[in-house]
Formats: C-alpha cells, sequence, structure tokens
C-alpha cells in the first residue's frame, strides 16, 4: 500500500492505491480514506506479481520443515531439523521452479579484540535539528521524510534557505531508491536464477531493520519510526527505521590560507557538520546502509554501504589448487565458494530545481586543437553545452566520454546570466556486462545506461515496473523511454545507477567489511556564490568538569 | 634536501642526498652526515630546475614593487601599490616569457551565519594511538610519517596486525603523493604557460599550511611537526604540520541482522572507528586537503579535498548575454571568469604486500555467452586474471573495460590457496584530454595511464622527473616506462593518478566548498577472513555529571 501524499493547498481528499492479492488475482483498489470508501477495484491482468509479503515468505520456509521426504532427506544427512534453515528465493527463471535452499548459519565466535577507543557524547544543546511530524528543519535545508513499503525511505520536498534571496528554494520533489538489482553470476541449475530485484520483490520498506542506537547509528542520533501495511491490512511498524543525526566527521567545509599578500597572512577555515539520515536493508543474507547527507553547501551526497553475509555456494573444494574449472567465485571458507555478483542500486530523483520546469544539459569536455599558431599550446579543453531534447538524448554511459550532467532550470538565471542548476557526479562506475537478450538483463534494462531522464509520469515509480516478481521486463524504465518523449522544459526525472562489482574474497566472510560507494548532487550556478561563504567559525565547547 | 631513512640493521651512517643551487648551477651533493663531510659534489647537467624556494619567490614578487615603470603602470590605473598583489608563476612554456600577474585578494565578509550546532569533545581517555617518534601505532596498524619538503607526508612501513597469524605483516614499504598536475584551459596569452605542476615546481611540503586546533581537524587531533632546510640550509619548521585523529564518521564498520533463523534473531553491528592522517597544502590560490584513512578492517582510503580559491582571470563581461566567444571557463563574478582546468594527482605506492617480491594481477571481469542451452541463463561474467608480466602489461585505462586491479605476493597464499593481495579502488576517472604531443601533456605523460607499475628504482621517486621547473619531459614515469622491464614477483611500485576535471561554477567563488574524492587500498584475500569480526562492541561512554 502506497500513500499519495497530496502536496496541493487545499489538499483534495487523502486517497491510498492498494495492491492486494485475492482468490490468486491481483487487485489494484483505490481507496477514499476520508470517507472509507473503495472507489475503483479492478483486476490486474499483466505479467508480475507484486511484493512477496514477509507471512507468504514465513509460510513458505516453515513449509518443508513438515513435509515427509524433507525431514527424511535431512535424517540421510545426519543432520537436525534444527540444523537447517529454509530461505525463500525469487524465480526469476522464465517459468523455472521455485529455490528452496539451506544457507550457512554464521555463529558469532566470541570477541577477544578491543573495543576501539573514541568519543561518545551527546551535543550539549540538543541536536541542531527540529523534527515536526515527518518534517526536518536543519542548517539552510527543510524536508520531508517518509517510509514506504517497497522504497523505504523517500526524501521529498527538499528545498534550501538562500541567505541572499531570503527565502527558501526548491531542489528535489521527491527522490529514493527505485531498484535493487543484484544478478549473481553462476549459470547454473542452483544458481542461475538468482537475479534478484530486490526492491521490487522484497521490498526495501519491509525489509528495514531496526536501528540500534549507539551501533548502527551515532550517540546523537535521534530515530524515526516506520509503517506499512501487512498482509491482511493491519499497520505494521518498524521501529527506528531512520536515524537522524549532524555529522561531524572531522571535514572541512572550506577553507584557505592566502599568503600572497605581503605583510599580511589571512586564515579561514570552516568546519563541516552535515545531516545524514540513514536507513539499514537486510536483504536475508546482504546489508544495505543507505545514506543521504544534507550539507549546508547544497550538496546532497548518497551513501551505499555494502555489508552483511556474502551469499556463499556449498561445494566439494576446501582447497584452489582442487579447482579445475570456473566456479564462478571465490572460495571463502572450505566448502565455501563466494559467488561473483552485482549490485545495481536505480536511483529515482525527482529534480525541481529552483521550480518544477527543468532541463539536462550535457556539458561535454571536448578537446580542441590549437592549429593556428595563436597560441604556444597545441590543445586545450573546453565545454560543449548541449541541452537534451528528448529522452534519448539524455540516455548516457558514463565511461564513454568525460561530461558533466546537469539538470537546469531554463527560465531562471543568476543575475550574471548562468542558468541555475544541480549537477551529478557520479559515484564508481560499474555497468551491467549481461547480454542484453538474457533474462535477467531484459528486466533489469534500466541499468543499461548509467544516467536517464524522464518527463514526470505519475505511474513511473519503480524502473523495473510495478510488478516486479516474475515480471517479463515490459513495465521497465526502457520501455517507457522507448516512447522518446519530450523533456527539455519540463517536470523530468533524473534515473541514476550506481553500481558495484564484486568478486568476493576471503575477508568478506563470514561477513564483510562495509564496502561503501556514493555519488552526489551538487549546486552549480544554483546560488549567486559560495552559499556558506558567511558561516561564522564553531565556538568551541568544552566540558571542564565531566565525570565518568 | 631529503634524508634517505636508512631501515637496515644495523644502519649504515646516515647521508643526505642535497640538491643546491650555487653560482647558476644545480649541484647534486652527498652529505655523510655522521662525519659532516662531503662524498660526491656533482653539477646536473640536464633540464629543468630544482623546487623554486620561497626566499626566490619572495624575492621576485617583491621585485615590481621596486621598478618605477611598474609603479607608473600601477598609478595610471588609480590604483595604489599597497592594492597590487604580485604572485610568482612557474614558465611552463616552451621557453616562453615569466608571469608576473596580480590575482584578485578577496576581502572575507562579515559573517553573519550562526555556527553549526555540534559535538566537540575529547576522548577522556585521551587519544587510541601511540606516537613514539615519528611511528604511529593504532588498533592494528603500525607505521612511520615523515615529512619530505617536495612530496609533504610521507607513510612508509605500514603493517598490520594479523590476530590470527599473531604478527604484524607488510603491506606499504612507502606512499606518498609524486605529483600534482594543474594544467589550466585557456590557450591565450596570459594564460597558456599555467599548466602547474604544484609538486615538483612549488612544493607540497614547503606549501604545507599550519593546521588550525579544532577548525582544520577536529577537537581530537593531535599534531606534528614539519621541517626542511630552507635556501641557505638552515632548517625551517612548520608547525602543525600533520594532524591525526580517530575519526567517528558515524559509519559502520560491518554489521548484520539475520531473520532467516526460525525464533532466532542475531544482530551484530560494529561502529566504524579510523584513523587519519591530514595535511593541507595551500599552493597560491588553491587549499588542498591531503588525508591518510586507516581502517582497522585493513584498508587504506585516500581522501583529497579541493578547496579555496579558484583562479580567475580578468575581463570586460558583467553578464554571460555579453559573451559571444569562447571563453574558457564561466563567469563567476562580475568581470571574473573561473578558468577550466583539471587536477591531477599522482601517487607513488612502494607497495610490499606480505613481503616485497609481489605481482600485479589485472583480473579482467568478461562476459561469457551461454551457447550450449547448459543453463537457462544467456550470459554472465567471469574473471578472467592476467599477471603483468612487464610494465606495458600494467599500463591501464579504467574506462576501457572493467578490471579489478590487484598487487599479490606471488609467493604467499591463504590456507584456502588464493594469493594474498592488495586490491586498488579507483576514485572518479577523469583522463587528461591534452593532445599527446602539447607541450604540457608531454611534460604530464605520466597522467597518460591511470595506473602504471614500475619496478623499484631508487631514483624513480617523482613522476614528472627530479627537476620538475622547466623541464622537458625527458624524465618521466612514461619514459623510465618505455624500457618495458619485468615486473612480476619483484619489488613494484604502483603509480595511480586520481583526477578532477573542473569547470568551476558560481559556488566555488570566492572560496570553494570542499569538493571531495578519494581511493582506496583494501585487503583481497590477504587474511583468512573478515580480520574485525572479532571486535567488541563498543562500550557505550557517559558524562552524566558535566558543566559547561
Amino acid at each position: 500500500m502506497a500513500l499519495e501524499p497530496q502536496l496541493y493547498n487545499p489538499p483534495p481528499p487523502r486517497r491510498a492505491f492498494v495492491i492486494t492479492r485475492l482468490h490468486s488475482q491481483t487487485h489494484e483498489i483505490i481507496v477514499d480514506l476520508s470517507t472509507q470508501s473503495i472507489i475503483s477495484d479492478e483486476v490486474y491482468g499483466g505479467h508480475g506479481y507484486p511484493l512477496l509479503t514477509s507471512e507468504e515468505q514465513t509460510a513458505a520456509s516453515v513449509l518443508p520443515l513438515t513435509y515427509p521426504p524433507f525431514i527424511a532427506s535431512i535424517t540421510k544427512r545426519s543432520l537436525k531439523l534444527s540444523d537447517v534453515v529454509c530461505s525463500t528465493f525469487t524465480i526469476n527463471g522464465s517459468g523455472a521452479g521455485s529455490g528452496r535452499n539451506g544457507i550457512p548459519i554464521v555463529q558469532a565466535e566470541s570477541p577477544i579484540w578491543s573495543p576501539l577507543n573514541g568519543v561518545s557524547a551527546m551535543p550539549p544543546d540538543g541536536p541542531g535539528f527540529k523534527i515536526d511530524g515527518h518534517n526536518v528543519r536543519w542548517a539552510n535545508w527543510d524536508f520531508h521524510i517518509s517510509f514506504d513499503a517497497r522504497a523505504g525511505l523517500i526524501i521529498s520536498l527538499a528545498s534550501i534557505y538562500d541567505l541572499q534571496k531570503g527565502t527558501f528554494r526548491q531542489v528535489l520533489y521527491r527522490g529514493h531508491v527505485s531498484e535493487l538489482f543484484v544478478p549473481y553470476m553462476d549459470p547454473t541449475e542452483e544458481w542461475y536464477y538468482r537475479t534478484y530485484f530486490d526492491e521490487g520483490e522484497f521490498g526495501l520498506g519491509t525489509c528495514t531493520v531496526p536501528l540500534q542506537p549507539m551501533l548502527d547509528c551515532p550517540p546523537n542520533a535521534v530515530f524515526m519510526d516506520g509503517y506499512y501495511a501487512s498482509q491482511d491490512g493491519k499497520p505494521m511498524s518498524i521501529s527506528n527505521a531512520f536515524c537522524i543525526y549532524e555529522q561531524e566527521a572531522g571535514r572541512i567545509m572550506w577553507r584557505h590560507t592566502e599568503t600572497d599578500i605581503p605583510g599580511e597572512e589571512i586564515k579561514e577555515v570552516r568546519p563541516e557538520v552535515s545531516l545524514v539520515v540513514r536507513m539499514v536493508v537486510a536483504l536475508s543474507n546482504y546489508d544495505y546502509i543507505l545514506d543521504w547527507e544534507f550539507k549546508p553547501s547544497g550538496s546532497i551526497k548518497f551513501g551505499v554501504g555494502l555489508t552483511g553475509i556474502p551469499a556463499v555456494k556449498g561445494v566439494s573444494y576446501t582447497h584452489t589448487d582442487q579447482i579445475k574449472e570456473d566456479v564462478y567465485g571465490t572460495l571463502l571458507a572450505p566448502n565455501a565458494i563466494g559467488v561473483n555478483h552485482d549490485h545495481f542500486f536505480t536511483y529515482r530523483l525527482d529534480l525541481d530545481v529552483d521550480g518544477d520546469a527543468n532541463s539536462f544539459v550535457k556539458a561535454n569536455l571536448e578537446t580542441k586543437r590549437v592549429t593556428d599558431n595563436s597560441s604556444p599550446r597545441k590543445s586545450y579543453w573546453t565545454v560543449v553545452s548541449e541541452t537534451a531534447k528528448t529522452e534519448s538524448d539524455a540516455q548516457i554511459q558514463l565511461r564513454l566520454k568525460p561530461v558533466e550532467l546537469i539538470v537546469v532550470n531554463p527560465n531562471k538565471k543568476t543575475k550574471l546570466g548562468n542558468y541555475v542548476g544541480y549537477r551529478l557526479i557520479p559515484g564508481s562506475l560499474s555497468s551491467p556486462l549481461l547480454s542484453d537478450d538474457d533474462y535477467p538483463q531484459i528486466r533489469g534494462a534500466f541499468t543499461k545506461y548509467d544516467v536517464w531522464i524522464t518527463p514526470y509520469n505519475k505511474s513511473e515509480k519503480w524502473a523495473g515496473g510495478l510488478y516486479m516478481d516474475q515480471s517479463r521486463g515490459d513495465d521497465t524504465l526502457a520501455v517507457w523511454s522507448q516512447r522518446n518523449r519530450e523533456i527539455e522544459n519540463k517536470d523530468i526525472v533524473l534515473w541514476y545507477t550506481i553500481g558495484f562489482h564484486h568478486v568476493p574474497c576471503q575477508e568478506d566472510f563470514p561477513v564483510m567489511p562495509t564496502l561503501s560507494g556514493g555519488f552526489e548532487l551538487r549546486p552549480t550556478n544554483f546560488f549567486e556564490n559560495n552559499p556558506v561563504l558567511k558561516t561564522k567559525p564553531p565556538t568551541p565547547v568544552s566540558w571542564p568538569n565531566c565525570t565518568h
């Protein structure tokens, strides 16, 4: 169930769009919440199924443990039923059978290392941000946090206060992870179908874990719960689904030491404090740490952390010397291959840069040859900007050529005449390596380009389609974009995929030290000049009489 | 002057290699420090000059202010001499004249913003690391810090304690920034020569700024001074040249929530603390923040922060509407164009992965087609590893194909049989766009590939050559590597360039909010499993009776 926020003034009646399974059919129901009445109820007839519910997964996991032939097969292997864990995998094959496999259980060994020393303190004046319902106000930022069963964390209506203009200015209408595609690279019978679309199949929201204070988030964090509708429509709560904290990581917001002026030395340094909103999603074996970091300078940094347990495949090998074939991964422990795979996080970022009519500019960096002896230089690069007219102009593989990608408001300029904009600074480049005609890649075709731009369309929220489970790839971003719609000076949506190829290594076993990546949205001629120039240096805080 | 550390036991007599200018000649002198005698004194006859000294730069800057025609030209423009700043630029042209230009002085406006709220506290038990002379010991890391006039911060003899083996294991023999190439992209008379090699021309060490406690580094930082020889051989000190601090940024070292085991929930989270060593270099207008971050998991993360003042060019324009030609940059303020440029940081990383004989492995990720119907999948990727035999095998442009880059010890395997290694996880990919035959690119040819591997050679420390100022490109990494030496199972050096293309924007003016990037060296089958698995969760610290 997803609530449609109605952001107009005065708001129309609140309505809910409900997807439910009834008598083996998928119903799409619109409910008017104020009158508690059903407006429409239609049966969905296309491919694919909605999110697996936790009730369905629990039911499926328990079933084999009561099935005599399964119990017999366990006994035959001299195992106890309590040694066996049944887990639910999505099918992901073109009509193949379902997977029911035991996964290794990692027992924590007794800790023998000292904890690391460090600071743990609350700021003396409490958090520097205010939360009013789901609205967060901090430094120059104002935004809304919401929880969605499928997307988990959704940030919306993010705007930033412009000191010079004396007003808040829009940046982001709505942003969230739209799909998380995790294909494994083992084509054999037991593994070929492990090409998860974790968000559309399992739900980043429903798999959000309660964050542990002091551990998942620093001591100064404030927590927020999340709610979603369970299979029978009753509300389910996830306590501490998000945390919000001011991050002081020892970074420098800006600085300069000026030494060129005789007899004078100018030194100005401003340490950086930013605001982080975090959720952690545990999708069976893997744990994903998903951060939004808001900086006073106007940047939003998106952090992606990969930890948890790598998926392993049982094998007879105990040493690499015994391996004479491609085992599709790395021997991580005796009898355990960590299978090669990818993680593609596709973000849907409905930017509204200083208003909702925006354009997408590719600022190509092109080498120019100097051939007329006008300069002792033989070359330089310059910026050749190109505004994308239609969707195909904005389908970009970032490896191919150097380009800066900017969402601008073509109706607003700075006083100097530059278009106000926000720039995407991409993270690690890892594009899909599956062939286009491979079934998982047909379903995951939205990863083919690192960047796509679409005109806003209310129904286009999920890059892999509304019904991801057992989908056929007929409702993806790649299909919608075939219409090649106009995107200039329109309300546009930026889709960006940050990918990781993962060749497991022994350090990843049994639990993987976090592998981090991320990307940034950064104001580019949005402000007239450095928006944090006038930040005062901090006053040092000390606690002279502390006992502990 | 660079002291050659003698790391053997018993150490031989300490010797210093001195480069000095005498009667317009460059002398290379070897001094025996214990006997205070000169071992050898040779005049260098090749191209290029050593680092500009600060005394030379001061002398040059003051000179025009006493030169009547210059004074007259200032008076003619209705300016006072005190309004004018003279700065020293390196020539960088093939025999062109020197540059003497006024740069804009940025006056700090009165701050009117509140400081950002936050935590400022020392850990109650003091820092969790020990500094013994220049040796740092923290958590499982042990390394040496030294200061070099040219490189600034040098980290050497970094080793990590292996809990399972009960011993320290080598990781890095010596690492530092080897050159910093900053070419501007304006081919006109006044700008074409601005293609700085900041490290070899000006010195990252000599331009290191004293770090300000609480501002450049967090409250829990410890500082270390740096020393170098001035023009006349007398020692010069830079106070607080480096800071060292434990960073608690709210990150998670590893975690897992296991929900698949019926009736049980396993939740284990370890927050991350890392150790940061920082220096800040102010090279005229620009400020660079250079961090080394050591993680208990064995990773070393290299942080690069760009801030300070973008170089601007005076123009008549006050609005973009007036601009009808390529101005090679962005109008940042009335009459000021921020000129397009690059920053290429070339790191020299003499890795010794578990010993000094290492090999370089390219683990290529290659798509395989399934054509024999052995699987419902049509494709997958697998790892095809290739050990680089000679230097040319290891010259890599990362954009071209997906590859994991691993320095392994071919003589050591894990118990499971994987080669122990450290992997390079690259940062933002920005390759040079100048043509190969352009003079600055001939001198900066070491940026042509993102990665190079060379066999260790004592004389090959500076990617652009020992004498960078007015060099001709005949002593660069690209030239050395033409020998195509063998690099398999040898003491090898990894050269990695992290680059940034910079199209200035108005937010960069007058001081630029820090733009951050970085890369990582990460253990890959170096340990038998997750080396921080046994870290205890931290004990929360509280100060119940604080007054402030």
